[in-house]
């Protein structure tokens, strides 16, 4: 077991608390090239355990897991013009295999949009193979100039949905039920609330003719935007030459969707739910929900037998993990807290003697005395009020953060205060630039529900009148 | 749905009537580079439901999952000087980043030993540090020049364990552990009977010690290497200078193993059960478990009513699929045997009308009818049976085609008629090609267990006594 270094305090400098954390958190590791990093097993299972519950939710909605190659080849890429613009710089481009230099390049999948539309193209002939509902899971590659672990990488893995549809109510549906999953899958799963809408056309993903989104944010303030789904309309289908008979017997270009989440969330995970003893993990993801730390058992033989009762019951149930090692009573409960465990079980020869253990919650340090027949129930429920309190203090968060500005002065105040700001605005994509470099904001979506605002309101750069509210913030 | 096309005779020509399968499977589709394939939803299931078994095995052995990044920097694949001799014609090159040339190669990973080496390197200082047990489930890419699909594909989905030890015994240990695990896997799961045994140096892993492999017989009588586990002692751990410090506070190079499976697995269920209908699916890892066919329930409401309760029933243990198209039954029933179901109940009025179902096992056709009342317990039972007449017909045609042979003719005879050969040979890596070129058949392995041979034997080749009894055959 590693020594632990010390946490730099979150409000004294976030970005250096972050780093700190990850580390001490043994959650990843720095990898050979620039921009990489290897996802250690206390980070690659909260992933798993996110695959899992994802898959799961994903079964509701009929949709179906493949798996397609890594390598685009190059006049793929550049069928479609507005997608190959969006990502022709950071491609990473395969030019030889061992000595022998290839006729034409190949590129790794930065996202799969033009390999999954090679495939419906092959796939479809009839509105009757339609829809198809397709997931991977995989890894992708963007070659970023400015890193940051979890955040930013140059290889991460994601989830990529790709579907495609025989008329366009049917697809734009999918699109907004997928958003609405993914939100769901957040507040209930990761404790992470958000604010739902639709990216404004400079912030859309090249080649969408609309994309949803869900900000969350973080607790310095700044937005993290988590999953998003993409209405592609027929711009691949168009480009690609995916069509069907329709009803009519008519040939009609496709309607298709895309949708994602990456490992990004670890990153969202830590920075809305750590604080300055580690990061806190929220339970429905932990790897680990329940640590038992067994004390003194060398002088008290009673404790390993009772930590192992405790074990065999708890882990029918519950991830449970065992810390039967010889260090000192407090280095084992840092070393819990730094790893984020939800809930840890003291057993030591004190309690016992009295048939009692002490229970302890990552998420307020608070301790409890319980007895051992109760054990059991007290951790589960104790689990769900640990996630609905994460959620309630994130919530809060968000809440007290998140402001209406109806003119550019309050406007850069409030962004320089570190809040979300919902305002008036119908700028274009130059306005937005411009925005940008004066305050450090982007336009993170236009929400699907917010605060009331005003009635009649003007655009805050242009002064014209508007009804588009849409959400700024300094964003990761 | 697709028109169902002929399938070749297996007997007729294996390598057509394999392609045949796959393609009326949906199992894949060819991707748009050479050599590589798309998994569809029908093959990506199988291999899931393999992932979900083997780390439910792995978590016994307490392997922990992470992931490495995909490519490597060229000096690191340069350090292990066999294995790079090993992989080097077949890496695929990375040397620019849009239009941008990079300062060195990067190479997609083969394999990952040199990477989880470096990892292993920053990861461990004491022998208290170790072992460290890890694996990792992701795609690989070799560029073979000869491929098919699922047996040799450019790119391939496979798991790659990695492990450091303190000391050479407890790594062997392992690496005989592991082969043994995934022998019992292909049993237990696959019903695929297997050879277990280790590789002459001819064949072993390029940079190990020691290679053992499970080989499967297919129904052509070719062998499939199935799974490895490779010793690789010290050989990484020197080259990359992973050293920790001993109990007896001493620099120490550690000592490593490597073992992995890949989709290569899908091949051999399909060539180990497939029959002239198509494939057949082992009940465990099987996709869907159960078809309900519902049939006439155009003009039999009852029918659809009855399906929708057998298939909340039977859903709660079972994988359990209905088709409720309007196709003609004879479709039905031919479609879910081209996809290998194991088992389908037919629903029709008639049996209905007696409280019936019909319930037809894949691997040998028979039709039961059974009283909707026993339906779960039959159908569960079923799949039992499924399993262990696949796992005995395969076992039988395995022994019943491995053969022992003391003389180079009755060698090359057994070989001619595509057996597995168990023959006297100690000859060394020039012997072993002479063979292949005048026979075509290749080492498989020293196997552990084999028929019992006579006991004073002389090798096949060079006439000299000799205690190495090696299985030999023609292979994927």
């Amino acid at each position: 077991m590693k020594k632990l270094d010390k946490i730099t305090p979150w409000k004294e400098n976030f970005a250096q608390w972050y780093v700190d954390v990850i580390k001490n958190g043994e959650l990843m590791e720095y990898g050979p090239i620039k921009g990489t990093i290897i996802f250690k097993p206390n980070s690659y299972a909260i992933w798993e355990n996110i695959q899992l519950e994802l898959n799961n939710l994903f079964k509701t909605k009929g949709i179906q897991n493949v798996y397609l190659p890594m390598l685009i080849p190059e006049f793929f890429i550049n069928i479609e013009k507005e997608h190959v613009e969006g990502f022709s710089h950071e491609l990473v481009t395969v030019t030889q295999v061992g000595e022998k230099k290839l006729h034409d390049n190949l590129y790794i999948r930065p996202t799969s949009e033009v390999l999954f539309a090679d495939l419906f193209k092959k796939s479809i002939e009839s509105y009757k193979d339609l829809p198809l509902i397709y997931n991977q899971w995989t890894s992708v590659m963007r070659w970023e100039k400015t890193t940051n672990p979890f955040l930013r990488n140059t290889e991460f893995l994601w989830q990529e949905g790709h579907t495609v549809h025989a008329n366009a109510m049917e697809a734009r549906k999918l699109t907004r039920d997928m958003i609405k999953l993914y939100e769901k899958f957040l507040r209930k799963y990761l404790a992470i609330p958000t604010i739902m809408g639709k990216k404004t056309p400079k912030e859309k993903f090249a080649g969408a003719c609309s994309t949803y989104t869900v900000e969350a944010m973080m607790k310095d303030g700044k937005a993290l935007q988590s999953a998003t789904s993409h209405y592609l309309a027929q711009n691949f289908s168009r480009a690609f030459k995916i069509a069907f008979k329709n009803k009519n017997n008519e040939d009609e270009f496709a309607y298709q969707t895309s949708w994602g989440v990456s490992t990004r969330l670890l990153g969202a995970i830590i920075m809305t739910h750590g604080d300055d003893s580690g990061i806190i993990m929220p339970p429905k993801i932990a790897p680990v929900q329940v640590d038992i730390l067994e004390l003194f058992s060398n002088k008290y033989p009673e404790v390993s037998e009772k930590v192992d009762e405790l074990e065999r019951w708890l882990s029918k149930k519950l991830r449970v993990r065992v810390d039967r090692s010889d260090a000192q009573p407090g280095f084992k409960a840092a070393n819990s807290e730094i790893q984020g465990v939800p809930v840890r079980i003291e057993v030591g020869p004190k309690d016992l003697a009295e048939n009692m253990v002490t229970v302890v919650r990552r998420d307020t340090f608070e301790k409890t005395r319980v007895n051992i027949s109760k054990v059991r129930e007290y951790v589960e429920e104790l689990l769900i009020e640990i996630h609905e309190n994460l959620y309630t203090q994130a919530k809060k968060r968000l809440e007290n953060n998140t402001v209406i500005a109806y003119d550019y002065d309050s406007f850069k105040k409030a962004i320089s205060e570190n809040k979300f700001v919902i305002t008036p605005f119908n700028g274009d994509e130059e306005e937005e630039e411009r925005i940008k470099k004066e305050t450090g904001a982007t336009t993170r979506c236009i929400p699907f529900k917010y605060l009331k605002p005003k009635d009649d309101c003007t655009c805050i750069t242009s002064g014209k009148l508007t009804k588009r509210f849409v959400l700024f913030a300094k964003a990761y």
